[in-house]
Formats: C-alpha cells, structure tokens, sequence
C-alpha cells in the first residue's frame, strides 16, 4: 500500500519503521523535522507537510492530542482538503470520542472515509509490532487496511461500523491500567508500612494472581520506585482519564475510580511530576501514607 | 504427618481431600457433622470437638472469619489448652491482622507455635490442589509444613518470621481482586452504554491486555450477569474489605479505593444482594448508570 | 443607567423586573419573546435581537450555559460587535472560567469593558432582591455598576481587576451546596435505617448546629422527599460541577468531594432525574442504602 | 440533684462545673486527680474510685472514647456494680452505637437505667452552657434529668426511648462537620490556587450563604492555617468518622463523604498530624494541590 503517515513521536516512529519494513511505501510528516531524517535512510519519502502526506491517499495520524489531531486536519496542516475523494483517514492516536465523531463527519462529507484504530502498547511493543489494533470503522474499508494493521500489531479487533466506538475501547482500556497502578500503588504502601519487602511482595503477586505482563510492568516501577525517564507521562495519562470521563459524562455511566485516579494524577502534576511515568502514582500514595 | 483440620467448607474440604490424597494421616472437624463423612469415608477420622483435632499436636483451622476462630480456640473450642506444648496452630482462613497477632502471642505463651498461612484461589482451585499458599511463621516451624502446603498448594510463599505479615498479604491480594472487579463492573456499563457488545468486549480484553485468569473469570461472571451460584459471596467480600481497611488504618495507610468498593459492597447488601457473588457489582455499576 | 438585558428565565425575569423598579431605563431581549411581553408591561422597551441590546452601551447577559452565552456574544447575538467601544458587557451567568477569560480577552481587543458579576440565591431571592453580587472586573467600571447590582442584591462582594476570579469564586459557592445536598443525603439515610424520624431530625439539625438556610432548605427537601418542582435541574448542578472540576483542572487542585458529587448527579441523571431537583441526590442515597 | 460525675476532659470540666453552678451536690473522679482539684475548690466533693461516684444513683460519664467507658463501666471502674438498683448511668460522651447498646442491656439486666445524652460544641460552649444535648432512653428518666441538662445545654433534643439512636444522631453531626471541613479545605485550595485571597473569601463566604458558626469557626481556621492548639484533635475526629462508619455497616447505608474523610484524616495522621485540629485537612489539601 502507498501510505502517508504523520506523526513520529515514542509510539509513531517505531510503528512506521514496521510499515516500512513490511514493504508499504511510506510518506511520513513530523513538526519536527529531524525525526524524519531516521525513516528517510530505511527508505521513507519525507513530506514538507500534512497534506502531502495526505495526498497518498491512505493517510496515518498518530499525534498526541486532540488539539494536535484538529490542527493537522482541519487548520494549519489541511489534511481535509488535500485528501482525495474516497482517501481514507486512520486516526490511531488516543483521542476523545467527540472527536471521532467530528472527524467521522468531516470525511463523511467530503467523500472520504474515517477509521479508529487506536493501538494498546508501550513504545516496546510497538517497536515489536506487537501492538493490539482496536479497529472500527466501515466493513470494506477495515479490509482494506488489514496489510497496514498486521504490519504493526500482533492482532487486528474489528469493533464494528462507528469509529467512535473503537476510541471508547482504547480509552476504556487505558482507564484499566490505570486502576491497576492506583491499586498497586495502595497495596505497596500498605504492605511497606506492614514491613514487607516490595521486591518480595511484587514476586508474589506477579507470580500467582498477577501473572500478567500489566502488573509486573507497573509492579516493577513501583515496587523499585523508578519512575524516570517515562514511559507514559502522567499529564498524557490525566490527558486520557479526562477524556475517559468525558465519554462517561457523554452516556452517563459513573466511574468512581476514574474519578478518584483523576484526583491522583492532578494532584501529581500539582506535586511537579507532570513528565515523570504516571505509575509515580507509587509515590503519591506512598506520600499519603506518611512514606518517603 | 498427623494433621487434625477443622473446617469443611467451600474451601476446607477440597483442600482437607487433597491433604489425605497425599499420603497425611488426618483427624476432622466440623461443626455441621455431615460435612465430616465424607472425609471419613476416604479415610479420615471424624473429631466429636475442635480440641480433639488439637490434640494431634499440629491442627489447621479454615474457618469463614475472626468470630469461628475465635470461638474455636479461645472459647468452645479449646483448642488452645488441647494443643500440646510444642504443637503447631495452622491458621489457613482469611483473618484480620488484630486476630493474628492475639493469636501469635496467646500461642506463644502457651509454649505453641502460630503459622498463618491463608491461601489464594477459588474453590475449584482448591479442588485442583492450584493454592497459592502465603506463609509466615517460625522458619524452622514453615519447614515442618512444607509437605502440608504442598499438598494443598502449586507454591508456597515464605514470608517470614511475623505471622500477621501473611495475613495483611492476603487481605492485600483480595483487595486487588475487588479493584479488578469494581474496574472491570465500570468499564463494562460505560460500554455497553456506547453499543459495545459486552462479549466481544470481554474476548478483546482478555486476548490482549488483560489475558490473566482475574480478569477471565470476574469479566466472563459480569459480561453475562451470571452471580448466581455465589462462588464468594458479597458478604464475604465486604467483610474482607472491612479486614483490609482495618490493616490500613492500623498501618495509616490511605486506601481510596478500598473505602470506594466497601461502599458499593455494602450498597449491594443493602439492595438485597448479600448471598450474591460479589461480582454482581457488576450490577450495581449498572444500575447506577441507569441499566437494567 | 440605561441598561440592555439578555436573558429572562427563572433568574433573569426578577432580576430585570428590580433593575426596572429600581428606575433604570431597561431594553430586554429573550429567546422567547413571550417572556419579554411581562416585562414591557411594566416598562422595559423589547429588543428584537441581542445586538440592539447590546447598542444600549450597556449589557447584561442572564443565560443558561456557555452555548447560550457564546453565541449571543460571539456568533448569530452579534453583541460583540454591537458594543460600543468603551461599552460594558455585565456577565452574570454561572460559566467557565475559561469563558470568562475568553471573553475578557475579546472585549479587550474590541476596546469594551467585560466584568463578571455572578449571583448567590435561589429565584425567591431574585425576586426579593435579595441576591449576592460577586463582582469582579475593572475597578472603575465596578464603581460604575454598584446601581445596577444594588437593584438586584443585598450585597457585593469586590473580588478584584480579574474577571474570571468572580467565576471561581461563584463556582466554588455552588459546589459547597452541592455539598451540603451530598452530605445531608448520607445521613438522612444513615438515619432512617436507625430508625430515626426524619422531620424530627431535622429540627435537631437546624435549630443546633445548622441553623442557617442552606441546610434549613435542602434539609428539607430531602426529609420531604420533595424534588419537584425543580428549583435547580440535576442537569444544571451536573453543569456547574463539571465547571468546578474544570476550573479546578485548570489550576491543578483536587477536590474529592467535586469529584464525588458528579459521579452521583451522572447517576441521577443516568436514573432519569434529568429535570428533577438536584436535592434528589437524597433519593440516590436513600436507594444506595436500599431504602425507597 | 445528687449527681456522680467522671471525667473532666476539655469538655467535662466546663460541664461539671455549671452543673455545681447550678445548685446541684457533685462527687467527681478524674483519672489525673489534679483536675478534680479544681471542681473541689468550688464546692464539688472528690471521689477516689469511679465506683464511689456511682453510688450517687445517678452518675454521669464524659470520657474520650469507648474503651476508657468499658474500662470505668465494666472494669477497674466498677461502675456498673456500684450503682445501686434504680440508678441512672447518663453516658454524654461520644461513643459507638455497638457500645449504647451493651449499656442499655447490661444496666437493664442490672436493674438500672441507661440513657444517652451525648451533646454538639466545642470547649468554649460547654463553659457557657450553650452545649446541645441530644438525649434518648426511658421517658420517665429523661424528664427527671431536665435539670442536669438544663445546666450544661441551651436546649436538649428528646429523640426516643432507644439510647443508641441519640449516639447514631451525634455522630452524624461529627460527620456533617467533617464534611463542612472537607468541603472548606477543598475551596480554599482551589480559590488560592486561582489568586484569591483567603480572608477576603471567607468573609464572602461567612456573610452570605454560609453564614452560620460552623463555617465561621472552621472556615476561619482554614483561612488562617491555625491549627495549634487543637480544638478537637485529628485522631479523635477520626475516631468519629470510623464510629459513623460503623454505624452506617451495621445499617447498610453507604456514606461515600465520610469515607473519603477517613481517608482524608488517616493521612494527616499518617504525615504527623495526630495531635493537630482536625481542620489541618486544610493543610492536606492545599499540599495536594501543590501548595506549602
């Protein structure tokens, strides 16, 4: 497939190093123009700007926010206009379901198609392509888009025809992590002040309940208190349970630990760990327990 | 080893089965006899009182909370003064830490040793001899039971030489449980409000991110609404809770999720569900975004 | 002065009836003209749209929401450019803060004055002019508008040069009703399971410890179960707590019990409490509770 | 009357003495002796046992928590046998409502009579006599104590024939305290945060919607950061919140503020505020808010 992608950032670089490898021509934007330089000398054309990548046909957005999405799309980087009728626009950022759905309907009228497909996975994952692909979108177009997916991730989820759909499953899943590292953070503090050994206890519990790759990553941050540099920044993770509460506002469906790990991550930054790992959650809770 | 067991349950049984399959000569007790002639007919001897079983010298109580403890080896019971100087008390139930260490300092006194040992698993693991067995005691004293644990258990954790230190690790584990629970019961209601299909929701879960038995059994219970037959009843839950929020604030250790689920455990009571398995939080959530 | 007025609901009407009888010359403007009709009765001139309200140099606006606001000042209201310069606009609605600050910076830049003046009490004290000013904006154009505040209210509160200060401040006033509403229901609750009468516990409450009208009124509603008519809809109090949340965002400050309070008014509302009172939050805990 | 009085605390000494201003005949006990010095000076008779108060027929507890009520009552204080048969046990001190009812029983078998009057205020109004007293137990006993509570209280609350419900009926009061300082320190954190001045907020807050004692007194509290001395230390409000937590599982009535503050106070005992006024949340949540 010929492929523009935007967007080069922990996530984005590796996984269009994957599209590349597994054969697709890539054209590839990043504002900072230097991080395109790396996939130009494995083969990548590199383009002026968005709508050049956009031109291609099939264009990739993988940026960090909304805001970043809506500048790229309908203002400064013009992906809208210079998408060809019937271009496709994969957006596989974390991005509010509002969004998705004002994305759905610019490309709906404009003749083009939009797709979710937001990614689960840390940057190691995704230089393993070994992301999970949560899709959605229409049937035909998701076929389509099959060789792009498989050369990124380990497994492909078709959720259905609403691209919405797909970014209340990603954000949904980002809110699980998050509950696991609010109640690991609990559950170290209290075990500490009980005078057991993190290292011990972490070895418990990934190897019986736990025994699964979410707890002993996170497990492992808290239980050695290593929190820098970040895997995923704390003001991305408030980012992410702010639009998790947002879809949740949108159905009206409470989420009380949303709310509560909302209050943990706000309370971090106001504590001056805006770019520290959201598991430094571990100190915070550490901190209310009169730890540290 | 000779080995008296008091306690037949859900739990006590399997686990007193496998005790016997494995080689030990074992003396039961249980306040409901009936439970009892099972084990009699595979072997074992049937105790007509709880001091009785102490009087083998090493005797296991698993026991549904602190007040049958309690009552067994304080009161009624007899078992402390039953036990010989020198004899082991195995305490496998899931106790607060307050009993533990009344129980470690009443035994000692006495000239006996106290083992915690409670266990993580559901029933049908403890059928499966599956336990994970979380010990804490005099070393020596964890080696004697070495073969006890394993024939119960796949792995015994040493946690050692404070009894107690056992018991908040496993009130710690069953809290972890809850948060998985009350954040799956979240997610799913705010799903199912935005037209996910609660199945395939569950299989994208559990093939991906959250591939661990927790999240397969409470995710399958809560996608079908199945709590009934109860395999942990809401009652047991709560009362856990209560335990694990006793250790915190004897520890001052600030749990806010604990303090979330013990208020959706008791409002689940509170609507009639304290027979249900706790997994029907899963309904509570639903029913709080106006589901069902 | 001669005053422009936009807005006539159950706020706006009584408001602008006192500035009216306080002898000011008034030109009103709402939605639905039929509510103008009592006002010219009794005086007032009728815009045909916000801007010619706005031409009085003047303006108040009353509204619901940002929405209303916004689009009466920014698109189809053309207030914004029907301003004279040096004009003032008077905001007395509940909004963002981030509003407020947009609107600052956009009056500014057209050469107009924009002060926030945003009121405590309930429509009974809109009618008895008997409101809470808290104003805040340029220092000379305050001075300017004590007439038009005096005619409304039994006090102002200068709170600064920093309009959106006044929106924290009125934001921050609902959320400690909201409160109040919270915590009342949780023991009403609490109470009824003891068994204790709730009129009579009322009167305890009120008459000792909490003798002021926030409690004497929400106390009320709640021992009467008396929620409709709605004197505030659980959609608007949801409104002004997602703004206290944000605003609280904003400045990086947790507030637990904000964050509490909208997960039970989305249950509400989830529930079908939509144009209920939002003192129903009673019934939400008296349910929770397994009572009603 | 003739009446036996134990404990002169912070508040029973203020009490004690308007009940001997009251032309009532005192025998007190006080564990520290130095403190009945004092009350002997001024007419009250010494005694050297609680058991010797008793004897009185009528004898008043005011201590700091349940178990120093067991110890006087049921232990080394030999209350409970010492009263003689018709004799009245008037508990005012804030104790569980599991306690009010091992009382009521334990006096009845006895063939005396247990009342509950535990009372609102703080030191300042017990030495004006302006205290609430929230009173519940047998009706014939209740009038024949007027006079005593006439002579600590402003007014006294009748609330039934069962004790225990006037000790649920305080600690909801403790708990709506609570809520007011949880709720205080909340806005306080957020106003600052946004460049308000404290002062000048709570003399907003205090001559308008909230213009009543609690908020004066807390909210000043607050404003200043003054919180040493202690009014009412943090371990004992704490104290309170796990009693009315109690009291809301043994009812089955969720109380999710009253939680949250548990929470909340557990960390300030945590971080070293034990001794501190329990208004120092206003120090918590100013830290998590990045503040101090």
């Amino acid at each position: 497939m010929e492929i523009g992608w935007i967007g080069l950032g922990n996530m984005g670089e590796p996984m269009a190093q994957n599209v590349l490898k597994a054969g697709h021509k890539l054209t590839v934007y990043n504002r900072t123009q230097a991080r395109a330089e790396g996939l130009r000398a494995i083969g990548a054309s590199v383009a002026p700007a968005p709508s050049d990548a956009a031109a291609c046909g099939c264009v990739v957005t993988m940026l960090s926010d909304d805001a970043a999405v809506e500048d790229v799309v309908f203002s400064s980087g013009k992906v809208l206009p210079a998408l060809p009728q019937g271009g496709i626009h994969v957006s596989m950022s974390t991005i509010s379901v509002a969004l998705a759905r004002r994305l759905t309907e610019a490309h709906r009228q404009a003749g083009q198609e939009f797709v979710s497909a937001p990614v689960f996975g840390r940057p190691e994952a995704a230089a393993a392509a070994k992301l999970f692909v949560v899709a959605a979108g229409d049937r035909s177009t998701l076929q389509k888009l099959h060789p792009l997916f498989r050369a990124v991730g380990q497994r492909t989820f078709d959720m259905g025809q609403d691209p919405s759909t797909a970014n209340v499953i990603k954000l949904s899943g980002n809110f699980l992590i998050a509950s696991v590292i609010e109640s690991l953070a609990e559950v170290f503090a209290l075990t500490r002040k009980h005078g057991v050994n993190p290292a011990q206890y972490l070895d418990l519990l990934t190897t019986s309940l736990f025994n699964s790759p979410v707890y002993k990553i996170y497990g492992g941050l808290i239980a050695d208190a290593k929190y820098e540099p970040a895997g995923f920044a704390m003001t991305l993770g408030l980012k992410d349970i702010r639009l998790v509460l947002a879809a949740a506002e949108d159905a009206a469906a409470p989420m009380p630990i949303a709310s509560l790990v909302r209050d943990r991550l706000l309370s971090g930054v106001a504590q001056g760990m805006a770019t520290t790992d959201w598991s430094a959650v571990g100190t915070l809770a550490a901190r209310s327990a009169g730890l540290e």
